[in-house]
């Protein structure tokens, strides 16, 4: 066990990394070669073009203005500048509800911190057993301040059930008003909106198969028969997915085309050439521009086949549509209403907005639905607690003597001694690291095997996966020794009494683990999060070897964006670990604080200059945040009945399990009464909006509007503008549709002329908000919510 | 244990009992005097009116026609002679589906005990452990055919193995037929129903108070706005609990009345006088008639009166309404969307048909619902565990010592010695015996106090509150010895795996008991069921005693219903034995199939003959019968695994483990597949008939026909006829309403009359469907529905 003096070295060490790293931080983010990667949100907002350009051929790449970098931190006064107000129209509210954890967490933790302190390490440490008793164990001194200290069937453990109790109020107290303003604040966000596709659209799956009637008739007959005043028309979704290849192709090609027109621009004397062969490497030499645009053009032939092809083929229309209404109350009233006898068939659900939805999934039948849920569920379990069974594996076969029986001709090299100390030392651990490292990928996969149809649900199943890897692997596993797999065979055959008590006791003992843990974790991979050196890197890398077009520039810039899925259960870790130590060991609170504090300036800053949103879900993500800060005071409690009863303490029982009771019922009503704001669409709201747009704009035509919001890529050019040549692109995130002929245009951004080149039905933001672009100039705008596709 | 020799004297014993009771049945059955007592329901329809008049004095009473007694036993095939659709017709859904279950209990076990006979009963015996190895211990016959005849580690638990498989596949499939067969009746019924004021009504909850505005204004501004082309009005609730007090005193004065009437016309030579002083036996002597008309018309001023006052006052309105629509699909958008942006109020749900309303629920608010539904969680929690404890507390007081203490002048009475052994072996039963005779109705007040606003969510809450004591208390209470807080103390020590083992090992030992257990309860139980004798000897009472009028001879034939609170989880505890011991001891299986049958018989007559259905829910018990069916798999599957576990057939275990993860898929599916056909009303339905309702009636005034539906009884006289007197009457399980001046014509009910004085809105029933009234003429049919209200 660690003495106070170990803490203190290994707070020296993580204390002088996160200072490193945010002294190269204040270094290079005021260098203009590296304005890109640390200010690409105010690049895609387009309120910054280049940096300094006015400067000399150095300063263009170096600060040479030392006064800047006497004043390195300030970025810390910068990030707190702007208002929450401002944070939402700048960065949505999803940005801004996610900061809202980390106050949330500063709220909660300084009153509990200050209280615990005062009153428990006195407490604590006058008890005195560790102190005159068993001086000669080895006992920590983190333990003498710990409720280790505590003699058994003291009176004392009534201080610490009193201050559980009074935490617990104070967290439900903090929690309840957390609630309620997050909700108030998404209402108000969502009323705020103007008019959006989403608000009028629902999709509806699992359409029936009619014989003798195509997809197509058989939607509008039936929403014509049931919907007569409100439906208005729909947008059948196409099996694209060989296309969509060949529009990544065409993309490919079409950006090497504007490399060569760039190329032959600026030296404008000879024509570029290329070579037909293999990797441009061999072959008969021709003129690049125009052999590209032949190539496109045969291309474009191809794909026009190709798009007929799927059209005309009834087969390729999946049993998916996205419905037009002609009303925000015919869009809510059919997206929350059961449509057919069979329940099985026409399910409606609000449909995402148009960027969020992830096409794949549309086609997922209804019954495959079930057995994928289920087979997904029963793998994360199987992930959860017997991923070490694999890794074990892979190590076994990844040492030296399995290297050496699967490929003998390595051995001279392997028996060389330094080669040999670094593979085992290395290769072990290897397997580990990547398991680690592709973890948050496999669960996104994962999430997307289940057939959730929205990116953003697609992020809060894998973040829900990765909080269970975490509470197990990281607090369980840390706490209870042995792999989580030996864990679970010891607690299903333990009794449901012992378990707390098993995992009670350990936990004083594992506090200098888990300081040690956040220091690592928290104060230096938050102090590392805004270095941003992979993207620095790449950036640079990308700069110099991939860039030709100002478009490469663009992409290569990739500022990221908050990455809920690993940030969100992380951060309830955090949670769950002040909540079990504040009243076992306080001295572990102020490492909690500091972290709280450190992340919140640290993702301040980012949101407001680094990071640009791929969505807007509204804080749809918050009920989670607020279940699973209940199930952390559950735990506590459960975890504290378990360490009174091996101190003895048992006339504390009664108290103490009348606590986690009373925690359920404030979760109960809490979800009664916050959580319908963030999952159906009130009709008083909707009403609202259509009367107030009635009024305003009373010639509206919302059919026109909504001609082609959610119309699959592929379809784009043959309804919207027959026989126009569009350009059309799928990536894998998002999809969206530029109208053309953007690309000469877009290789200088301005926000003006994005206003001209984004679709017409995307200019009617509120002029209160300033407008917010992807990356992609001509993308949508992310005002968007999301309310469905939970489970 | 009990050997097959015991077992078989109980058999007889039971079997004669049985007889003895279907004998009984038979004779009194056939006598005209009992008439109304065995087939009360013809007379409810009106096609009998009184037991062949035109007899002489004597077979008035007696049958003497003695060619009947020969075919005593003929109402059994009388009582197979209705098909489906004809029970559906007289009796309700609710009763055709509750003879499914039987059908369906009978369909499962017949082929589950011929396999489980002729497969298991050769595997077990030939095994053979306690037939030779253990001659000497006390083990029962019937081990000797069960499982623990298998020596452990055999190879033979795998054909044991092998019929859970084929018995879990089968019961599945039989269950998902089912449940589609009945969602299919159940749409099939719907649809066939005609104009309903349910269909057209919602029921809205926790509005709002807006101060300056009526609740009334309140409601009718909300609804205007979003629901502009759809809601027509609504009806307020008021708070008139002391009113119906007075109605109830004002019915009894009338029923004097009409006695004192009947009997001047019957004997007009002289007019009836009464007595005006203490119970009539006091006081000075005047004319009856005329005494009660006074009385009546002194009542009828105090009533309006109170009614004024009521309807004046602002607080008596509760902040509850029934809102009517001008289509089936406006009233099924309003039900199933949310309307407010705060979730807790305006909470719309579908109406319950009218009678089926339990009006003092209506004023819980939300918040208090939350606690409400935590409050009868936790008693039904003790209620299950803890129920010995008050038990075994009154038992201690009521024996001989304590009664001594208490009632020392007693003593000499008590020591006489054969009081006093009467008293011993009575007393401590009686505490058991009362409080299992009250536990239904202690469960329906703990369901009432839970909040549900109709009589048939309240039914099926108190049945589900019986089962889980039925569950807890009779079977694992037998199968483990001691309380069930003993129980839950030692399960709370044990670990999960150890659980199923304990249970496991007993079950084959409790054979026996279970054998026993079906004969008294099920077998000699459902005969007397059909006898009938507590109605039978309180309905002769009454008419010796109490009955004055026609009317009151109407309300002392008391028909009943099928008990569902207590009826559906006893027969769940017959799906669950036979499931649990159709692998373990299949000599069990006979027992329940000769239960199902006969009581397949008894209460298809009781149906069709006796019962009077209080409501009709459509059948909306199914989900529960089906999810405690599989329930029932799920624990079975968990004995057999902890009792494989004790016979050391480890390697069985993953085999095991598979089944019960597989069974909960298969209902998970069945769940999302059919529930919502039970919960919601699908908008094409809606449509469908709202259209041919156009069609066919294109000048329904539907506001008209809603105008009084769901009036507050109070409210009757004051809107819809106003200063005429009405005669409103509340009972305790229904509410209607009776145009005057019904009470003489009343007095001879004829099923002519019956349909000339039910209120208009019931007139326009389909014709193909009879028409089915409750006891008292004018109310209104059954064929209603319930869609939500489940928790």
């Amino acid at each position: 066990m660690a003495t106070l003096a170990d803490i203190g070295v290994s707070a020296f060490i993580n204390i002088l990394t996160a200072f490193a790293f945010l002294l190269a931080f204040a270094l290079l983010r005021i260098q203009p070669i590296n304005d890109r990667v640390y200010f690409p949100k105010w690049y895609i907002t387009g309120e910054r073009t280049s940096p300094r350009s006015t400067r000399n051929f150095v300063s263009k790449f170096v600060n040479l203005n030392f006064r800047t970098y006497l004043t390195f931190l300030n970025w810390m006064p910068q990030a707190m500048r702007m208002n929450e107000a401002e944070i939402i129209s700048h960065a949505g509210l999803d940005s801004a509800a996610f900061l809202r954890i980390y106050t949330l967490g500063l709220k909660i933790f300084v009153p509990v911190t200050i209280v615990a302190l005062l009153i428990l390490i006195p407490v604590n440490v006058s008890s005195g057993t560790l102190f005159f008793l068993r001086r000669e164990l080895v006992v920590s001194d983190i333990d003498k301040l710990s409720i280790s200290n505590v003699p058994p069937e003291s009176i004392r453990f009534f201080v610490h059930i009193a201050l559980e109790y009074l935490f617990t109020i104070w967290i439900c107290f903090l929690l309840y008003k957390e609630y309620d303003s997050v909700a108030s604040m998404r209402l108000q966000f969502l009323a705020s909106q103007r008019r959006r596709v989403e608000q009028f659209t629902v999709v509806v799956r699992n359409i029936p198969h009619i014989s003798g009637h195509s997809v197509s008739d058989t939607v509008d007959h039936f929403f014509q028969t049931n919907h007569p005043n409100h439906y208005i028309g729909h947008q059948a979704v196409y099996n694209a997915n060989k296309f969509a290849k060949l529009v990544r192709k065409r993309d490919r090609l079409q950006n090497w085309l504007d490399y060569y027109q760039l190329k032959f621009e600026r030296s404008s004397d000879k024509r570029p050439t290329v070579k037909t062969g293999f990797l441009g490497l061999s072959g008969r030499k021709v003129d690049a521009i125009e052999y590209y645009k032949q190539l496109i053009k045969d291309f474009d032939k191809k794909m026009t086949v190709e798009r007929q092809k799927i059209i005309k083929d009834p087969k390729s229309i999946l049993p998916v549509a996205f419905l037009s209404f002609n009303s925000r109350w015919g869009a809510a009233v059919c997206a929350q209403t059961q449509q057919s006898k069979n329940p099985t068939l026409w399910l409606t659900n609000w449909a995402p907005e148009p960027r969020d939805i992830y096409w794949r999934n549309l086609a997922i039948p209804f019954f495959s639905l079930t057995i994928r849920k289920f087979i997904i569920s029963m793998s994360v379990f199987a992930l959860v607690f017997f991923y070490m069974i694999p890794i074990a594996f892979v190590q076994s076969l990844a040492n030296l003597e399995g290297l050496e029986r699967v490929a003998p001709f390595l051995r001279p090299v392997i028996e060389l001694k330094f080669i040999k100390s670094f593979l085992q030392g290395f290769l072990p651990g290897l397997a580990l690291k990547i398991f680690l490292y592709i973890l948050p990928t496999v669960l996104m996969i994962m999430s997307k095997i289940e057939g959730h149809i929205a990116m953003s649900t697609l992020e809060r199943r894998a973040a829900a996966k990765y909080y269970y890897f975490m509470l197990v692997n990281v607090f369980l596993g840390s706490i209870v020794t042995g792999t989580a797999f030996e864990q679970l065979h010891a607690f299903l055959h333990q009794s449901p009494t012992q378990i707390p008590r098993t995992i009670g006791v350990s936990i004083p003992m594992k506090a200098t683990f888990f300081m040690t843990y956040i220091m690592v974790d928290g104060w230096a991979g938050i102090a590392g999060e805004i270095l941003r050196l992979k993207p620095l890197i790449i950036f640079h890398l990308k700069n110099m070897f991939l860039v030709k077009t100002e478009r490469d520039r663009e992409k290569a810039m990739n500022p990221g964006s908050v990455d809920f899925p690993e940030t969100i259960p992380s951060l309830q870790l955090y949670f769950l670990l002040g909540i079990v130590y504040a009243v076992v060991t306080p001295v572990l609170l102020p490492f909690i604080l500091v972290f709280f504090a450190l992340a919140y300036l640290v993702y301040r800053h980012q949101i407001i200059n680094v990071y640009n949103q791929q969505y807007e879900s509204a804080a749809a993500f918050w009920p989670h945040v607020h279940s699973r800060i209940i199930a952390s005071l559950l735990i506590s409690q459960l975890l504290l009945l378990g360490l009174l009863s091996t101190k003895k303490a048992a006339k504390s029982t009664p108290l103490l399990v009348v606590l986690p009771v009373l925690t359920l019922v404030f979760h109960k009503y809490c979800k009664n009464r916050f959580e319908p704001a963030f999952r159906k669409y009130p009709l008083e709201e909707a009403m609202a909006k259509d009367i107030l747009e009635k009024t305003t704009e009373p010639g509206l035509n919302i059919k026109a509007y909504l001609a082609d919001a959610y119309l699959h890529p592929i379809f784009q050019s043959f309804e919207v503008e027959e026989e126009e040549v569009v350009q059309v692109r799928v990536d894998k995130h998002q999809t969206h549709h530029v109208a053309t002929p953007p690309l000469s245009e877009l290789s200088s951004p301005s926000p003006q002329h994005v206003n001209q080149s984004s679709p017409p039905h995307y200019n009617d933001y509120p002029p209160s908000l300033p407008q917010d672009y992807y990356y992609r100039p001509a993308s949508p705008p992310h005002y968007g919510y999301n309310y469905q596709l939970e489970p």
